[in-house]
């Protein structure tokens, strides 16, 4: 394993995919203020954490500043986007239609970052035909499948309750949705090659009650 | 550090503790359906890490099941509880009455869990004095203060945007509001003393097409 080109080789570690995310935002905030040129000390003041992390996640993918001059912020954005495959957009469709599916479809941050909700879908028929987001109608769940042939979608949000998802998450996968973000409070049962990612606030609520006493 | 009396007293890993409250709401998604025992096995599966882990995660707190017999789900959910801190309801403040911070007063699991949302505040003279949630009226954030002293809190939610945040953190930060869950696209920048967790759909999506090609 000390075979450089072996380590080379090796997959890069999920934990640093998950942080690129974070630069990427930072350095688009440092770019919409005007800056040009970052470094990875000014980068870890704002995000927490160290400068050699940092560096060293970075240096997975190549060399993007130079020693004393630092990064310029446009490149390494760009060459982030590249990284993540956010340099298009990603059409996602949108499972649930309540008060949080409500709010996603209104999110107004996923076109800048590589995303755009192209389908709303629900199952109430109250809900179905009515206008959501950004000149979207909500359609009915039964017809998942023609419209992800359609937009050729390959990530999903599920804004459903806990009760239904797993269900929901079935179809998805049917569907070809094989990127999953879930805002259920619970764990689905997937097949490996789907990859979900889970938002759920109670989970960060119970991590930082733990630190009060 | 190889005397087992320093290795107890060295703090628990963060990383183990974000994990409780996964296994706790496991646990109790288990009880709901009936269930009275299960296994590391068995958690395992569900939730896609290995059984050795969670005995270890579970060891750093005592001795929860019986070897073969596994462990009883209503009193590993008390346990994981009192180590959390959710044997009792934390007061919560929610800035920000916009879609995202309506669907977060109407979310029904916090209580559940843990949680109350007491108090709703924004700054638009057009939503202050509306109901919102379950019972409330989104009230004057220039009121944080009075409202918190009051209400006790010492956990805050931020569903405002990226450009407010910042001032946001700042005055819930001074209102002793050393808990913040942010939902704005930004890493705040906050004294030592203060605990911020993150949710940002972006960066779950931007972390699942690195792996899409």
């Amino acid at each position: 394993m000390k075979d450089e080109r072996a380590q080379e080789k090796a997959p890069i570690p999920d934990i640093v995919i998950g942080r690129l995310p974070v630069y990427l935002r930072t350095l688009r905030l440092l770019a919409d203020e005007g800056r040009e040129v970052t470094s990875s000390q000014e980068l870890g003041e704002h995000l927490g954490i160290s400068s050699a992390q940092i560096r060293k996640d970075l240096s997975h993918f190549g060399e993007f500043g130079k020693q004393g001059t630092g990064y310029n912020i446009e490149f390494l954005c760009r060459q982030l986007q590249k990284i993540l495959n956010v340099d298009r957009i990603w059409p996602v469709v949108l499972v649930g239609a309540g008060s949080l599916g409500t709010a996603i479809a209104n999110y107004q941050e996923f076109e800048s970052s590589g995303f755009r909700i192209v389908s709303v879908f629900d199952e109430d028929p109250q809900k179905i035909g009515q206008p959501i987001g950004h000149g979207l109608r909500i359609e009915d769940f039964a017809d998942l499948l023609p419209q992800v042939k359609e937009s050729e979608a390959q990530i999903a949000v599920m804004a459903v309750p806990a009760h239904a998802a797993q269900r929901v998450a079935v179809q998805l996968i049917e569907a070809g949705l094989n990127s999953i973000l879930c805002y259920a409070p619970i764990t689905l049962s997937v097949p490996a090659h789907v990859r979900v990612e889970y938002i759920d606030p109670v989970v960060h609520f119970q991590h930082m009650t733990y630190y009060l006493r």
